[in-house]
């Protein structure tokens, strides 16, 4: 583990926690979340440590010593703030998933509507099998406190392709290559919640066949986007 | 009783009432009022008064002498506007509950929409647990006009821990220890009557354990935000 | 009838019609109209004229000379621009309703969906009783072109308190003592149409006795706002 | 087929990449499109050429450089981005649908949601006879990566007035005279899939005559609008 960093007036690792601030944005842009709620953490290269938002700070006023840095126990070792109450999942998840470097957690509504049933999202709409590779499964119920939660996501998305877990009666938690990455699953898992909770309104969705999801993953984690 | 201020050119209380008038834009943001609809009051410290938006001002005008300033039985001690017609329910609940210092009132839909058919909203998700400690109570049908509806939101908070109320066929009551308080039970009322509305939409939510639900409560109340 | 003004640089009614295309800003505000859909028209005090937007114009591009003023007959008295395809509609309602001085027309999504059943909207919630003081009803089907959409709106309207008709399979039409009284009804009634919609997704909304619903709507047109 | 042009630090096309780029401002002011899906396409008027999103470009970030110029087989011919993911499936409708000169494809979610259950949109709204003269048809599914999509896009608007299909499981493909008419397609369609899934969730909307749509459709596409 790192030494701790001594907190200066000047704030450790700034560049960082100005970027994870910004990302909080597209939180708010997409309306995953409301009032204080939802938070965004990265993992700080090289180091035990990641940057995740202070607990209950006002999406207006966050900016970079809005963000705390905690070590791998979820320990403050920086900042002004304490840190978010889901400080304890998030470590939890760094500690125990080495490739992954961001996590994000909302009560988007759509996906929250799904955990409140203890439901999977299936796998109907091409965009899921690009970003998700099929269902986004369900964790269990778990308290905030202690490694409940964090145990609840990492032996559900054991063996998915799923970057997105619905925790039960609870939300969302997405985890991701960087915070950007896990932020873009956030906001995917709500859009796919969302039409496929329209498309469920009416009728049955159609199925795709899973070696079409197949090929719509592999595509999309290869050939999309800017290389 | 205090003794009533002066109407002047600055007015009295300006700086709570650029605060009250401020808070308004929440309601706007989070979509929870149309039009004119909608407000917001806070108990002046100290003194036996309360300042409220003014009835039908639009709230791309409000500003601090869009608000009134009213004795704890509703007239108006200060102020260029007449007050909100729900002045009387607002005076009526700082008459009989010394500890709530902000009320908020609004027809946010979904919230409305559980009024409409006399339903209190179940405490099937977490977030919901955290802020309101249970369900989301109805309260009476009441008309405007006397001490009816102030009467019905006191005897349905009576022994709940919820800081919200669903007047039937009505809208949505808050109170809080602040109006910044009461604002965002009125945000969080409408984000949760949404997230179990679409959960029901298709199917049953899942309950939380009674246990469960005073835990959350307890820790919310206790540890979340910045001490 | 008055005499057609020139067509001059300046144009004529030139603060009326500033006056009404900033008004359409409303309609996209509340999110009651898609790409160019919808308009807002208002009589000229004292002459047999009336304002109203061209049609196809752009909402990010109205500003007083996207506002054409009309006879009562729709015929073209001033303006740059093709006056909307609802002309006919509205010069209908100028002629057989002289205390209407404004008419709104959207399809908006809720009051619509409503309308493509052909079922009117029942007045279950406090705010639609102050606003439109019963149900909101069902005008006839009718094809543009003509006076038929006119003649519906007038006689669906005649003898309702509700300014707003729910034309069949096809939208709505407000009128009001002013063009900003038909926009707040416009507003209003999606407004109302979605929560009574929510409100039935889930079961049946309570109804509000008679007597309630005509206190309510006498004290909101007497009482509330400024005065 | 022209001959490329030399990809250069000012860029060829400048002026209509940059109108291009523009116009997927109405993506997401209308809310059809999330994080980076979503594009539009437009031909360039007398070359054997199209402009195209660039592959999961942020739309923050859109400006000219952005669009990437295409031949008709899809190949780059000037642009520092790799061309949308669904570039093959523009090029395929332009090589066979010599009146189109624009394309757009989003994944909205209530046209979305009707394509995951395999159903067209009846025609039971005015705006929608307007505007797609009938119901909006489902194309097959089809994977991406060859002419399998621009296939069905093809085939399944042969013989349709509508500017829309939806690919099943998949999300909405509008054609147009130019980028501006297939974007505005795409903001109609996901505004009468919208009112006509809320229609239906209470009911089943009233048909309209085939006559009258007709007739409507023969209207606005001849009258409506600044000729």
């Amino acid at each position: 583990m790192s030494i701790p960093t001594q907190r200066t007036e000047q704030g450790s690792h700034r560049d960082q926690r100005t970027h994870v601030a910004a990302l909080h944005n597209e939180l708010v842009r997409y309306a995953l979340v409301a009032w204080t709620s939802g938070n965004v953490s990265e993992r700080v290269p090289g180091e035990d440590l990641f940057v995740i938002k202070g607990s209950g700070v006002s999406y207006d006023e966050l900016s970079w010593d809005g963000i705390t840095v905690c070590d791998l126990d979820g320990n403050v070792v920086d900042g002004v703030r304490a840190p978010s109450s889901d400080t304890a999942a998030h470590a939890y998840v760094y500690r125990h998933l080495p490739e992954v470097n961001g996590v994000v957690h909302t009560h988007s509504p759509y996906a929250t509507a799904w955990s409140a049933r203890g439901e999977a999202i299936p796998c109907v709409i091409t965009a899921m099998a690009d970003e998700f590779g099929g269902p986004i499964p369900v964790g269990p119920f778990a308290l905030i406190g202690d490694d409940s939660i964090g145990q609840g996501i990492v032996a559900t998305l054991a063996g998915q392709r799923s970057p997105a877990v619905l925790m039960r009666n609870h939300g969302v938690f997405t985890i991701g290559g960087s915070a950007r990455a896990a932020v873009k699953a956030a906001v995917m898992c709500e859009d796919v919640a969302r039409t496929v909770h329209l498309a469920r309104q009416l009728g049955e969705p159609l199925p795709i066949a899973q070696a079409d999801i197949d090929s719509l993953y592999e595509r999309y984690q290869n050939v999309y986007g800017q290389r």
